[in-house]
């Protein structure tokens, strides 16, 4: 059961460094939240951006390093892309789920849909990187929903108290500009929220209405999280009101069969 | 100019009666703010949910009195839905995006795509209805960005602060489950927040990052408001930093030609 809370508090943690292969995530968000004078309590939610998540993973490939397949070649001539980048987005994909000139939206291998596999370009250099070994991409986190439950056991372990946490991208949309904050991996907190059944204040039945929840909870944390290298990877969602859940996230994910779009 | 905020809060706004036609909504958030002992400050936005703009607007329609069309009656037997209720979403609509059994995706003639039109059967009866005049349908407002204009310039006038107000409803999207706030009216707060040409610590610039700000602020309080009909239409975004604009909500909208999806 979750109920719909009254007030939410959304804080992002400062201060945390640049984050390279290796680096254990949960300490530095405990470190994150000590240095901010706040102890961890039943229901919070921590979000953390899977670009950092990906840096302690070590997930940067060095495009000269990749040997573009003869389909990639000819997707990039396409899309306009670079053939090394086009070689990388295939090999997280499942599925091509539209291509166009500049445009290359993918069914990813862990179920959603995302433009560029959400492989990053724009800022992503290892920390050790030796000069002219770039571009780097920095891939998507392997396994984030494993990864959130590490986390998760690990604030727990730390703290007593029954937390969520939530491995969130910004993904771009079909129909609507801008981008949001989207769940890529989820433990403690359950992605969907289904109120069917729920009744409002007058006894009729609310129809129809299941919440993202993780994606929402995503979005509030985007709002303040700015740019992941800015040092703000770290948010605390404090007052939602939910029961510990084991679903994955890929709850959230519609099945090809169950989209209309994709 | 907008930053990056470090810290929100989100606020329902309780105690709100049902509301009816012609009612007065920046006084019923105005006296929300007082009940909760808040007293607005610049920088605050407030959401309200778009159905209860909708019965302060009176945008209830009887299906018994609806005539479908003949194009709505072939459409309905598609869908599977009811012909009077398809007569209605055509005529707010500009065109249809999708159409299965049990599914008719248009573009609103205010520039979205939704499902529905957004008009709400679920549970929606004007206060005064006589019996057995329904089922009753709720059309979307006529004229959000109007109307968050009108009630902005009440709180401001009420406050002396510079406040922003979103309108927001709940949409399924393409791809994932779960229904997410989104901003369909806007006064005040940039519906996009365009970093395009902001540097990360690091002095790189942070390229194609254009948050959807009213997006992401109508999620946020979507978290919190619960359903429109237990009380909580009304809810308080603080923390947010950004300057006044009047852009149109309309400018989260892909146009049909920018659209691979639509």
């Amino acid at each position: 059961m979750i109920r719909s809370s009254e007030r939410l508090e959304v804080i992002a943690l400062s201060g945390v460094p640049l984050i390279a292969r290796g680096d254990d995530l949960a300490r530095l968000a405990l470190d994150g939240l000590a240095r901010a004078q706040l102890a961890l309590a039943d229901g919070d939610v921590l979000v953390v951006t899977s670009k950092v998540v990906s840096r302690a993973e070590g997930r940067f490939v060095a495009l000269p390093t990749v040997t573009p397949s003869a389909r990639a070649h000819a997707l990039a001539l396409e899309t306009n892309k670079d053939p090394r980048l086009v070689e990388l987005i295939l090999a997280e994909s499942s599925a091509i789920s539209r291509r166009a000139k500049n445009v290359l939206v993918t069914r990813h291998r862990l179920g959603f849909i995302v433009a560029h596999a959400g492989i990053d370009l724009s800022n992503s250099v290892p920390p050790d990187a030796a000069p002219d070994t770039g571009p780097w991409a920095l891939l998507l986190p392997e396994a984030p929903d494993a990864t959130a439950r590490m986390i998760r056991a690990a604030l727990e372990a730390a703290s007593g108290a029954a937390v969520g946490v939530v491995i969130s991208d910004s993904f771009g949309r079909p129909f609507r500009l801008g981008t949001v904050g989207a769940a890529i991996g989820c433990a403690g907190l359950p992605p969907l929220w289904d109120r069917r059944g729920d009744r409002d204040l007058h006894g009729r039945v609310l129809v129809e209405t299941i919440t993202a929840l993780g994606d929402q909870v995503a979005a509030c944390a985007d709002l303040v999280a700015g740019q992941a290298d800015e040092g703000r990877p770290f948010v605390l969602v404090r007052g939602l009101h939910f029961t510990p859940s084991d679903e994955p996230t890929a709850s959230l994910y519609r099945k090809p069969d169950e989209d209309l779009y994709a």
